[in-house]
């Protein structure tokens, strides 16, 4: 018997990946929960039916949320991370050494126990003792925690279900105030090919409340159109002159320095897609 | 009833787009080809059931394949296309003052025929008075024409096929061969994350022949992974200092002059790849 896990990207498109096994399926109170060993990528997480990281290329999506903005920040000290319960973005913020506190704030605990169960290449990290984990709500975590972080990375699903908050101009507001006064936030903004609504909304709601704000792309396979975008909002520092170097032992296998400057060239239906009024 | 389009994009990974209708198959003596109008990108070129091309998507490939040798030479008057019987790279080709003439060399005169039917947007430049076409073997095309080309483009099928021969490094020596002194060719070499193998075989190949090798990215959608490479081999000019600026009324949606750079920086993994011995 063959198995297919079918995502239905949009309602004319879908994307089938061969299953070797199920590793776990839950309805949380919050999604239904699937983490399935897929041929081409390997152990693959989809939560409410869509693909969120595979073993095979997340490292593009977890490389490419978290160090534009580290290595644009001088010394980011305290990052947050709302969302991404896998635990991949907090793997790439603790490469960082100058990281004292990464707080993870995930409203699904099943997502971090499911991940660090079946998926230790991307949730080993969270064991490490600079890591505290907040189970529940983001948005209501960042309006308790006033100027504090360096760095926030809004690693959420798709604006539908419990992330629908987190693509609001209030949310970008609560984000802002829970900045230092030189802060940082990167938020995944989907596909500039497929939810260009989503994309465009995004920038503008993060151009009402920071004075710098830039989308950058990456490519990500098992995403719907293979390209991903990312936006920086940030308060005082531009990604594009404020870049670091990495230091010596920082491994990655996408972001290169060369591409902390490229990644924010858009082509031009996306230039097109954030100047329109 | 619902019909939907389903390629097989590796055996374990399946893309499949919801058809409004089927506008034309047939059996040529090369391929399989059909053109099949679908919602999610409209109307679509399928060769031997992989997808060439579609309406919503095709400008990337097209200009990609075409602007960065174009923008780089700085006087071609002189393009061949290989392959490309939709005719969207001779459209991109034909953007560019200089040239004065464009031949297109395409083994499948069915590919012309059906795509200036019933793709007109992509094809309606073939019937432009600078264009000559050659149905015929490319490779043999270019064995019969030495020194004449300022810019060869290799716009061909995955290697399976007709396209195989495309892939030798005596294709490639008879590409330089056919280029005059300074010229530069461009070739179609598959999907980084994908296709490793067949790209950096290409990579090496014209590196072999040509003394500048160059591999550059763009998102194409509906191509497997989302990520395609292409890459530049020339005799003389170097496409990060040799880059000319836009004429006044050229007309892009993807390329720009600094995508024209930024195109050329890869994420690591392709880096290493391109370098392993």
């Amino acid at each position: 018997m063959e198995l297919w896990y079918t995502e239905e990207q949009t309602p004319s498109l879908r994307l089938s990946c061969k299953v070797r096994e199920t590793l776990t399926t839950a309805q949380t109170p919050y999604q239904h929960l699937a983490i399935i060993d897929t041929e081409a990528f390997g152990p693959m997480l989809v939560l409410d039916g869509m693909v969120m990281t595979t073993i095979a290329d997340e490292f593009v999506y977890h490389e490419m949320i978290s160090h534009p903005a580290l290595f644009t920040h001088p010394c980011p000290r305290k990052v947050a991370v709302i969302g991404g319960g896998d635990g991949g973005a907090i793997r790439e913020v603790l490469q960082h050494p100058q990281v004292e506190k990464a707080i993870l704030a995930e409203i699904d605990g099943e997502v971090i126990a499911q991940s660090r169960k079946f998926l230790p290449e991307i949730a080993g990290a969270l064991g490490n003792p600079k890591v505290e984990i907040h189970i529940g709500d983001g948005f209501a975590y960042l309006r308790e925690h006033k100027g504090e972080f360096d760095i926030v990375l809004v690693d959420s699903t798709e604006p539908v279900g419990p992330a629908v908050a987190l693509f609001s101009r209030d949310f970008y507001a609560a984000v802002y105030a829970a900045l230092r006064p030189d802060g940082i936030m990167v938020a995944q903004t989907e596909s500039p090919f497929y939810n260009q609504e989503i994309l465009a909304g995004a920038y503008k709601g993060m151009q009402a409340v920071f004075p710098k704000v830039h989308t950058y792309l990456a490519s990500i396979p098992t995403y719907p159109s293979g390209l991903w975008s990312f936006t920086l909002a940030s308060k005082q520092y531009d990604p594009l002159t404020n870049q670091r170097q990495p230091h010596p032992g920082f491994i990655s296998k996408y972001y290169t320095p060369e591409l902390h400057r490229s990644c924010f060239v858009l082509p031009q239906f996306v230039r097109e897609l954030l100047s329109r009024p």
